[in-house]
């Protein structure tokens, strides 16, 4: 299959980030690089429309999520945690208010764990707070070198928000989620890496380096493989061992009967590449 | 108490397997070498009966798993996917049809977890697709330097079969998971080790070091406390810590009735091996 | 703020602990040093007793649990075990007898979760049986290079007591659980810290290396945000995602109306020391 260049039509549209599809791969670009991409409600709202128009394109198979310039994300911006200051609260970021979402994949980031296709986090800089947040909700984590993280909140008077109190310790356990937690301390790549939270890439060509290993999952493993998978392990996360078996035996026999069943075990049998259609 | 050295008297019945026990031990060997030990229903067949033989018989502590030749387990057989291809799905193997169990200690290799003796898991060679779900269902796992692991099911087109969306990210966190089943790619002693999927261990004198570790087992510890221990911590995924708590108390009290406590306590006042009888 | 130092009015009716507040960290010390500092009930209701204190006293904001002498806590008194066995079990600890909550947070140990300052445990020495099923209920654990800790309890017949079944999985993993549940092995402090079960210092200077980090935890985060932070993560073990983010929005939205949070904004925006009052 010949690479493709596609520009979306309406990425002019946004104004918070960048959004680009290349060989399949959409890049979602934080950009806001003079305050490290700090997080704005504009930022979410763009965010997920291109995180939907992803999913709904068929020219794309998987998304990488980066920052411009030298941030990832700097947390929410200061100005409005100001601005929540200086009016007792009342001018707070709107979630606080709104109703919330009553479904485990519906909240502010986990309708990222319901997108069917893998959504990979290439943490480029400094990376904090809310930022952190819906790192926590994409399904792969590199980190280069160099970029360090921060939880933040206690260090703010906040608590542990959106999700990353649930989240976190099911990723690197109670102890080393509380430490982060508790103490909004920098840990360096190495040390995320050791946590379980990332996997490590030098800073030299990161991005590169993570498109690349995108690129080679969408052209070794059947797309439509990958969405059901993606699928069935987040939603084991809340299944009984039974559930989540008996799911996956109806999958597999629904697997059975597709193109890319068939063209996994034909090119693994005449020794060349797959060509998998998502069928 | 003596080595004692028994062969089963009806190991001969076996075809896919062979079935050993020698000094309280016993070894199950997937045994198709000319296919790498690549899973047919027979040897699963064979292997169930084989653990529950094991779990019957007093003379049996510690059960391992392991592969004959240069293999562990190369996954479903090709001949069986081939076939599945060809009739569109028609000849696909058989528990895609057959009704699914509700317990979760009662699926296709769950029931391991319900055995109350130890299995250990002896990765000698490759290890793919469906031997890896089983695997997954033993207590520890031993692994050779120089073999490798791999999902495969998204390079066939397939899904997470047979629990491993479940159990997978309960063993090395859903990150890591998505990544070997998204991927599909080979995965090292190493990395096996790193990811806390295995312990690591040498390739020479391989299976003899995971024996040894089997009988220093069985030696130093209660077999009765074993079996108790195993069903708590498998029981436990499903439980409130209240729940979990409770059964320990009523279990802790049953112990102090027990030989195998009066031994505990004993051998350890007198300072000299314990003698369990497993009562 | 000045350092205080404050001597515990009530001390002095410890008999199996000591406890002690300085600089806003309270610490209990184990205190049987001829014995290991092995476990009584005494010593139980008093370290219950110390915590509840600990948790009312505005002076405090972390608190720190140690052994004296050499050991950090060596299990059961073997005394008790071997009451136990002369009388087949009826002089055996008194919590077999008794009713069992229902509460997951108000089991013999699982109460420490719901304390709201952190507590950290800083393992100087041997660590066995109960010692160890206590400190898995601590938020942060330290180990001093040269300490060992063992579950213990197969050895001596007995089975996974005290929550230790349900939690230890949950911050190893099953694999490496049931290997020290199993075994009962000595774990050193290096592959105590690579399992993910403690964080290593260096013996010497070690409860001054940890009180250390309380302090710093205690200065640079909000009192507040840690007691709702250690809230949010141990009631989340049981919720739903949706319920913990809703509860988490819920919490956010408190926060912005706190002291904690202008101060938190504002050292922030003035480059200085935060100076939290935990209101």
């Amino acid at each position: 299959m010949p690479a493709t260049q596609t520009t979306s039509p309406t990425a002019a549209a946004y104004g918070d980030i960048l959004y680009d599809v290349a060989d399949r791969v959409a890049t979602i670009t934080l950009n806001r690089p003079d305050r490290l991409n700090a997080w704005t409600q504009a930022m979410e709202d763009e965010m997920r429309d291109a995180l939907l128009r992803a999913e709904a394109d068929d020219a794309v198979r998987a998304i990488v999520i980066t920052g411009a310039g030298r941030g990832f994300c700097a947390g929410a911006d200061m100005g409005l945690l100001s601005g929540a200051v200086a009016s007792q609260g009342s001018a707070a970021p709107r979630e606080a208010d709104e109703a919330t979402p009553s479904d485990d994949f519906d909240q502010k980031f986990s309708y990222m764990l319901k997108i069917r296709k893998p959504i990979i986090a290439a943490i480029n800089g400094p990376l904090a707070g809310i930022g952190l947040c819906m790192v926590l909700f994409t399904d792969l984590r590199f980190m280069a070198e160099g970029a360090r993280l921060t939880t933040a909140f206690a260090r703010r008077g906040l608590i542990a928000e959106h999700g990353s109190s649930w989240m976190l310790p099911r990723l690197i356990g109670n102890m080393n989620a509380l430490d982060l937690l508790f103490s909004g301390r920098l840990v360096d790549a190495a040390e995320a890496e050791r946590l379980g939270l990332v996997r490590r890439l030098p800073a030299e060509g990161f991005l590169d380096a993570v498109t690349s290993y995108a690129r080679d999952l969408i052209t070794a493993s059947s797309p439509r493989s990958i969405g059901v998978i993606k699928q069935q392990v987040h939603t084991g996360m809340f299944q009984s061992l039974a559930e989540a078996w008996n799911d996956a035996n109806r999958a597999m026999e629904e697997s059975f009967h597709t193109e890319d069943f068939r063209e996994g075990v034909n090119h693994f049998v005449e020794k060349r590449a797959p060509a998998f259609t998502g069928r």
